[in-house]
């Protein structure tokens, strides 16, 4: 399946900053980063239980917001960025 | 047409607030907010033309990223928040 996953990770205290990186690691696990929060690719269903497993441990449920849509496959006609393209290269 | 506008908006001087604030003012004209920085629905071509113009001008090009993906029509087969859902009412 194809899965864009959109990171809406709050400011955080310097302890709470390794619980963020955390948070980080997990999706880049199994999915490239597109943009600074933004991460899409083809995932297996079994590794995104995983991930969903893992996120719904580590978000701060008051504080954090991760936004998964997911796809039969990926469907989308145009992306574009307007500002920084982190990523140009991947999509030129 | 559906789009799925994702806002990346750097932190700002006190100055810069009122550009953000424009910024976003631009995108709600169009799209109704799904989370605190993705904005969800069905857009004329036309109004998503203009919306592109306004963020275009607004933008700070080192700082912010806006990131737009455009469907033909809805196509995702399942959306999931983790986290906070600062619109669950929209989709429950």
């Amino acid at each position: 399946m194809y899965v864009i996953l959109f990171y809406d990770i709050a400011d955080r205290s310097l302890k709470e900053k390794d619980n963020s990186r955390r948070i980080r690691k997990a999706v880049e696990k199994y999915l490239p980063r597109v943009q600074y929060s933004v991460f899409e690719g083809e995932i297996r269903l079994s590794d995104l239980k995983k991930l969903k497993a893992t996120l719904k441990k580590e978000v701060e449920q008051e504080l954090d917001s991760i936004i998964i849509y997911e796809f039969d496959k990926p469907s989308y006609s145009r992306r574009e960025v307007i500002g920084i393209d982190k990523n140009e290269s991947l999509f030129s």
